[in-house]
């Protein structure tokens, strides 16, 4: 399968290095290759720079979102919840449409400060702008109730753990439970919670992600529904 | 010792047995006692009204909000999120001072139908605004991310599953966690998730509360962090 993954940051390059892995074909999209491959400064959270990865992956290349887009099959939205619908308008809506749309994004809004609040939020969710921006794609949210380690390797978070899909189109969901599964993740840990309105509810799980964060002290758990199979009628 | 729980819904019932047959004083607190057992139809949950439930927990006496508050050492918030102030104005801030507030309402919006949305959200909670509307009561939120059944037996979810309490007060804290062991909660189960504006955390699953009821068909889950003591360095 022919993957476009949207976004430089960690969340992308966990998705871009895993899917390599697979033996999927990756493109990482990003604004301006020749200018994200001149950095030679770690990002703000230390990680190297995107020219030294690509070094240590040399199966993933690297195109504009509008390249990585049309080239792909299935996209991944990998972007800041902020700067997303920006992105995908850069990537094209033509590039986009009839393609499933895997939508990681949380739309975490820094502009007051720590911690973080959510823009939009209750009444909306980043994953229906997005659907609704883009009526043609088929927009799968899922993974973004985690740490980026976690989306690829569940096994490192012991015992069962969960991970949701929210999205209208089953055939789409049904295939990103298939990847989620090549991911690692056991098919009866997916949670499909219903249609795109669902990620509101994954989107709002943000706020005790980050407190709880900040009580365990380390990023590496994972939430759990106990008793999501109902043992006793 | 001497509780006042303000509500008579299913989790002020829930609440107030558990504390009964744990041996403690328990009011019940109501807007107008005369016409609260004046009632004889179920309520709009199918609960049977309250005079019922009275005469089989015997142990347990029916007060107006203020003179339940009065009589209390420890005051329990279970009344609708939406009424939620209204009700312990009624109460008296005078009646609440230097008291703990076990606060397990969820500020639920049916105002748009269904599914509610939450108000306050985002940069404010109920938990919040509660501390700020009495600054001398003690507010531990907690048990509102859960079924009412679950919050006073917690061992009918199989396996490790875990309550989180928020509040600026580290004795009431304390107090709170304890009268959850009471409840049937291991103490390595409850996690202090930090001051009070943690709340916002917890009011804010909700939404993926409400939709993972409708995907599982049932409200028997609760929540687990997996991985929430690490195991590697």
């Amino acid at each position: 399968m022919r993957y476009a993954v949207l976004g430089t940051g960690v969340v992308g390059r966990t998705i871009a290095a895993k899917l390599a892995t697979l033996g999927h074909d990756v493109l990482v999209g990003t604004r301006d290759p020749q200018a994200t491959l001149a950095r030679t400064e770690p990002d703000g959270y230390g990680n190297p720079p995107l020219a030294t990865w690509l070094r240590d992956h040399p199966q993933v290349r690297l195109a504009t979102f509008a390249d990585a887009a049309a080239d792909a099959e299935t996209v991944v939205n990998a972007t800041s919840g902020a700067g997303s619908l920006d992105v995908l308008t850069s990537a094209g809506a033509g590039n986009l449409a009839g393609k499933v749309l895997i939508d990681i994004a949380n739309p975490l809004d820094f502009s007051a400060g720590m911690p973080p609040s959510l823009n939009p939020v209750n009444t909306d969710s980043l994953g229906e702008q997005i659907q609704r921006a883009f009526p043609g794609v088929k927009v799968v949210k899922t993974l973004n109730t985690m740490n980026a380690s976690i989306m690829t390797a569940p096994a490192q978070v012991p015992g069962e753990h969960n991970v949701f899909v929210s999205g209208d189109d089953a055939e789409a969901k049904k295939a990103v439970t298939e990847l989620l599964h090549s991911f690692g993740w056991p098919r009866e840990s997916v949670i499909d919670l219903g249609d795109i309105t669902t990620a509101r509810g994954t989107e709002m799980v943000l706020p005790i992600w980050l407190r709880l964060w900040g009580a365990l002290g380390h990023p590496e758990f994972n939430f759990h529904i106990a008793g999501a199979r109902r043992t006793t009628a």
